[in-house]
């Protein structure tokens, strides 16, 4: 079996170790057991797994997909995906930036980012297993009971069990408050949980031996809304609280596997809780107090989708670029009326074709900047040396989480479609894996989430946290350091083009805070999904030139290699071609929040 | 068997009769069997067929896809495709804007356009069958030989016998001159045909009980290049010249299937012609004028595949609004952090939402707008009184067809992506059809010349031929009518914002018309994509503003219904919608015109 799957590792080396500096990281004390080159032989183990374990698996999987059987409710993935999943936990993948009590390798979050992006790459359907798995995990850790992490964190880290997370119903949606699921307490402490739970990712499958479901339900008596939610610990098959012996089955069943666009190796689970009313449920921390908790693992969730979307669009970019510098089709333009007798040229020679590919690679390049960069600020918010640095790292990080779900899952799958175009009729079959990666990628502005709902987090609330503060530090911050590199002469111009803009974000800013200001509720966020990409666009242009101006340094140094002069200097260009040709875009989201136009409230939908 | 076929009546006849004036029209004398109540007939009975017949046949085609058998060849469509073909042609649907001389129905071309539209919304797969067979008849019907004529068009109308356009092959794609097909005469006049075709659509199936193939190839000794193809017709079964009676099968057959990520019901066929030297072809028209024949054909399909992205958005579009005022989900956002126990209401309340369902609303009127309008001018420069108007609506119809092509599918594409959206996780399962409608929408930004193609279609030819005089003559147009109805008071404000991206238009025009003239080929053509884009967005905003007026004068009529009142209203809003939200995006595709950013030829991709 081949693999489609394809990865930049002198870009991702740059990012890593010259741009986000994770040598200086390692220094502190938690990294001890990792230096420069371990991390790097960690890479190498990781991009070989995704080559020739999962990547081969991901078009039989979209394939074949899991299968169902009525009659017992189980769920069968298709072949691989077990032993895959297994190796994946030996080679420490699972846990490797956890702590030792975890099981894990305590490396730097922004490894595991970094991981995480490549496994999406390689096999999206297979990557989401974990993914949930580990949030399950940290979730158990940081709220349950002691018996709880005794018996779970072994058992999951170990790759013997793994964990979901159970919050959507079918009438209820994004309305998380108002779920339906009840618990009922029982006169050993334990709950009763009864309910139905929609799109559950990994909600049953044959990978491990029991699966941990984390529910959110309502306890008897619990106020309406979010406040009255509780999250439950509830195993697939019981266990004994003190042995973690598995026992009889819990009354848990998968009724249904959703049939999707995409990621059909992934079983997409209805879930029947209490069917028989037998459900055993455990109250994971206080009641009432669910929501707090499950969102600790929907940010990370969160940070994760977006390099989902990151990981597949990257995949699909290399591709695309590899059939462009392959295929030969028609000739030189400057050429085109004077000779038919031309040499025939591959397709990357096409102004069209460059300008689609250099867009791919941007967009990817700036979508996983954002992303490790948000990595780097979990790093940092736990393991700094300051707690000043901590805290503003934690801040930052909640600030730019829904940038980075939302701007990299959208501009990912629009890289994913000028894959598909790039190859012309062949993107739209079977025969390249571009058809593929637009199917699995569309999920990822969805789930975890709506893109919508990440703007009005945003714009609703993350920018106006701690009265501002923390969205105006972040833009005082990056005009800083414009002003600085203008002052320098480097980039003179498009620091300039980036202060512009970082300007034009406060003015919006304090527009919608007008009209919230005038109770405008629905005209201040009537655009926020307009201000997120706007505000992802410059934020993002400005890391990215910060690696153009590093990049020219760099390049300054006589001693390198000819691949890393050409790599230097192709850094260059597409930091500039996103000043250019990717900012501006900033100017049309922005005059959207700007507008007074609110047609969109105005019009008579009934 | 349902139907998710979804149309917007109202929309469809105020577009037709009292923007575009079809009564007007249909006071010529071609037109004489028709009248408002009889096309309005037609238009139901259309309605009907889609729901009724192919509607019903979308999804399970979908599901079930074409099937070839490898030992006979044949291809088998999906069960209900060949009763419905059938009795589409009975309907009158084939040749509905044809001559009495090809059977048809002599109706305007704007009908036949709004019907295939309509085809399209309900069944993308079945629709091209019967598209691509049109064109083929039409270009027998124009360059034919007598005996073609007299044999095929009949044969054709009735339905029996179905056509295709052979352009591509496998290593040639979008460089038809560099085609490897042979023709190779033979004593009698006639050709042997030898070569492989690919994503021919419609190259095999059940349908009809002969397939007639214009084929592309190059008679021996011809020159290489474009001016060296010429055209051929070859029937799949032989077929008597005199009689019309089939003979024994031609040396035509199909290899496979290819599997792809939309339109299974849609036979995509790659194609052996000759492959035991025995394919009989016949010349059509001139030997070495194959290009400017099949370029008849190309400029009919081009309009068609912008009316399928509009169809297929409009009823993506249609289902996700319908789904919107059906699912209730959260609260009233200005009520949010008041109160729990709040009325929890539709989604289409929530601003984001409405803002996706406007936006999606406004995309699908502009576009299909601007289509209907390029087919009124097709019923102009064939049937206008004067020469002067036939003639200039001919080439302004010439300027227009790559922008109908590109803009109505790739802003299409976004639509259904909008319509997924606004399902949330919904959307991504196969419970509801917005997920097979982003599949079969997507061939449409592909096939018939990709939209980079069309690109350049425009700026490299279609904005300079006649000196430009075209080009500036639409614009002329255009800025006078904005300026008369600015002078009148109607919609100043928005008139002004036309007015200003007509002249950015005319700017970015002889910008590159500079850079022509400095033998700056690859600058000039960079991001033709993003002039194809603003020219699409600046037209459209004109043809709906000027709805917009209209709507304003016909909202004052007292005596109208209040339903009518709401619908001239909404159009008003929409037009606004338009001119605020959309028309903007102009600006960030010009500046990429305008900029003297060429990072994208200067990457090093090697």
């Amino acid at each position: 079996m081949s693999s489609s799957f394809l990865a930049d590792k002198r870009e991702i080396e740059f990012l890593l170790f010259e741009y986000l500096q994770m040598e200086d990281l390692l220094q502190q004390p938690y990294f001890a057991n990792h230096t420069k080159e371990s991390l790097l032989e960690m890479l190498s183990s990781c991009l070989t797994f995704c080559d020739k374990i999962i990547g081969p698996l991901n078009k039989p999987g979209d394939k074949i997909g899991c299968l169902h059987d009525k009659q017992t409710k189980k769920v069968t993935t298709p072949k691989g995906m077990k032993e895959a999943y297994l190796q994946f936990v030996q080679n420490g993948f699972l846990t490797l930036s956890d702590e030792e009590n975890y099981g894990g390798l305590e490396a730097p979050e922004t490894i595991s980012v970094c991981f995480m992006e490549l496994f999406s790459a390689a096999n999206q359907s297979f990557a989401i297993y974990p993914g949930l798995t580990k949030s399950a995990m940290h979730v158990i850790g940081k709220f349950g009971e002691e018996w709880m992490k005794k018996v779970c964190i072994p058992n999951i880290s170990s790759g013997k069990w793994t964990g979901t997370m159970c919050l959507t119903e079918p009438s209820v949606g994004s309305a998380v408050g108002d779920l339906k699921t009840s618990a009922k307490k029982q006169a050993d402490g334990s709950f009763l949980i009864k309910g139905i739970k929609q799109w559950i990712s990994g909600g049953e499958h044959d990978l491990s031996e029991n699966i941990i479901h984390l529910v959110l339900a309502r306890v008897e008596g619990a106020p309406m809304g979010m406040d009255g939610v509780s999250l439950f610990l509830v195993p697939k098959i019981r266990i004994d609280k003190h042995s973690g012996q598995l026992k009889e089955a819990n009354d848990v069943h998968c009724i249904s596997l959703e049939e999707k666009l995409g990621i059909h190796a992934n079983a997409t689970c209805l879930m029947s809780f209490g069917d028989g009313d037998q459900c055993e449920g455990f109250l994971i921390g206080k009641e009432n107090q669910g929501i707090s908790y499950m969102f600790l693992m929907m940010n990370e969730e969160r940070i994760m989708v977006g390099l989902q979307g990151i990981g597949i669009a990257s995949a699909a970019f290399l591709n695309a670029e590899k059939y462009a510098k392959e295929r030969v089709q028609g000739m030189d333009i400057s050429l085109k009326k004077d000779s038919q007798d031309a040499k025939r040229v591959c397709i990357v020679e096409h102004p069209d074709v460059r300008r689609m590919l250099l867009r791919q690679r941007a967009i990817v390049e700036g979508g996983r900047t954002l992303s490790y960069f948000a990595a780097k600020l979990q790093d940092l918010s736990r393991h700094a040396a300051s707690e000043e640095i901590k805290k503003k790292s934690h801040t930052t990080l909640e600030l730019l989480t829904p940038v980075v779900k939302a701007w990299c899952t959208d501009m990912g799958f629009e890289v994913v479609v000028l894959a598909m175009q790039t190859y012309g009729g062949y993107g739209y079959t079977k025969d390249y894996p571009v058809e593929q990666y637009l199917r699995d990628l569309k999920i990822a502005s969805i789930y975890e989430g709506t893109n919508g709902i990440q703007a009005l987090d945003f714009l609703g609330r993350k920018v106006f946290m701690q009265q501002g503060q923390v969205f105006q530090g972040w833009i005082t911050e990056q005009r800083q350091k414009a002003q600085q590199f203008k002052e320098q002469g480097l980039f003179s111009e498009e620091w300039s083009i980036v202060e512009y803009y970082l300007e034009e974000l406060q003015n919006a800013v304090n527009h919608v805070q007008r009209l919230f200001a005038q109770k405008k509720q629905k005209e201040a966020v009537l655009n926020a999904s307009s201000f997120l990409m706007a505000f992802g666009h410059v934020i993002i242009g400005s890391l990215i030139l910060e690696q153009g101006v590093l990049a020219c340094e760099k390049q300054k140094d006589t001693s390198i290699s000819s691949l890393d002069k050409k790599f230097y200097r192709n850094k260059i260009i597409t930091a500039r071609f996103f000043i250019h040709q990717i900012l501006p875009e900033a100017k049309s989201y922005l005059a959207k929040v700007f507008t007074e136009d609110v047609s969109a409230l105005d019009f008579d939908f009934s």
